[in-house]
């Protein structure tokens, strides 16, 4: 058993069954991913800005879901919606259909951050280990193939019909899994999911990824006392729990 | 490129991505892993009498659900209502709510038939594979947990709210993966789950399983034409796929 003191510095840890993790930001870099195959299709465009223009739509076009005005939608199709809208903002006019389709898909093919797959794995030895995207479930397990995430499950908004932070997202692990809120804990580099996490009762874990909007846009990543935790990285995580 | 006459023994192969798999009987072997755990417990029953009634019970239970009698219910929830009531026909009367719930949990705990692991590994090096169980969503990764099946993504009942054989079931696998029905495979051990996915367009593939009842009540594995391939085993779907 690990020394207290030394590796749970938080007593709850002790029934930590299911660790959740949010994906885009917190275990694969959108930024960098699609700010270089952007750059590497020489479309006239700055891929960073690129990149931050399509992420800046996310929220949005969820909110358009959230509030009734759009049906339920696959993260896929508003990607589509929001890509078609940058592309006439950038002003590139030549993409036919196929390479609109092919670049939409550039979330399914996201790089992980370098300590991503060893800290996964490490944290499989002990833990359940799931996404809690509100990307979609197509999306998710296209990514893992790829990158090799070892998921012991992928779970979505897909799955609840509901995207993060709606409490269904946060107490549909719990409840999938047959354990109490409290037995799960969401892992992310977003302080207000982890904040939708916490008062649905689960611990939470800050992972900080200050690149997470580029080497120019540097992202604070203070510590907030209210997370269970707060880790560098997700080895780090594995680190903090002792795997 | 495999000569076709080997390999290829049905054209429509050449597009085959998603192969999904029915899971109880198919994957694992409910009979013999119950059979076991039970006459273990000694509760003075039958193991393989006991796995049968309790198996008998299920597709009742479904119907129950599918009629709109019941909400929708987890397996989970559907296998511990039957056992209540097998429990009390075999006349064990003396086992506590956690000893139940423990045996409930048996069927997390389902192992793999011998050729299992194996076939999936190969499987998976060329095409997506995942499950299209009715089991429910917890159910299938704490299984495929335990057994190290290794699957790109776990598909459910659970996820599509349907349970198999209503064509949104089929549907919803092609339409996760952003597929044709024709592009996805259906690899099971039952005809009539064949069936189902051949009427909305799958590809299918039997899986002979001739001993998923037990030694004592082996099962038809004959051939039918309408399937697209007929597998010993999931190793030799994967030798004929190539694998």
């Amino acid at each position: 058993m690990p020394e207290p003191e030394d590796r749970m510095p938080h007593p709850t840890l002790a029934h930590l069954k299911v660790i959740a993790f949010d994906v885009f930001g917190t275990v694969v870099d959108w930024h960098g991913t699609i700010a270089r195959e952007v750059n590497a299709m020489k479309l006239g465009v700055d891929g960073s800005e690129f990149a931050l223009a399509w992420r800046a739509g996310y929220k949005p076009a969820m909110q358009r879901v959230m509030s009734g005005e759009l049906g339920w939608t696959p993260i896929d199709d508003l990607h589509r919606m929001i890509l078609d809208q940058i592309l006439e903002r950038f002003g590139v006019t030549h993409l036919d259909e196929a390479q609109k389709r092919h670049l939409n898909k550039v979330w399914h093919r996201l790089d992980p951050w370098p300590d991503t797959v060893e800290g996964l794995t490490r944290l499989k030895s002990r833990y359940t280990i799931c996404t809690l995207s509100n990307g979609n479930i197509g999306l998710l397990a296209d990514m893992a193939k790829r990158a090799e995430l070892p998921w012991d499950c992928i779970l979505s908004a897909e799955v609840f019909r509901k995207y993060k932070p709606h409490p269904d997202t946060y107490l549909g692990v719990a409840r999938i899994f047959d354990v109490k809120p409290e037995e799960v804990m969401l892992a992310a580099a977003h302080h207000d999911d982890l904040a939708g996490a916490r008062a649905c009762g689960l611990l939470t874990a800050y992972i900080e990824r200050p690149l997470e909007f580029g080497a120019g846009r540097p992202k604070d990543v203070s510590p907030k006392p209210e997370n269970t935790l707060h880790a560098t990285s997700i080895a780090h995580l594995a680190a903090l729990l002792g795997c």
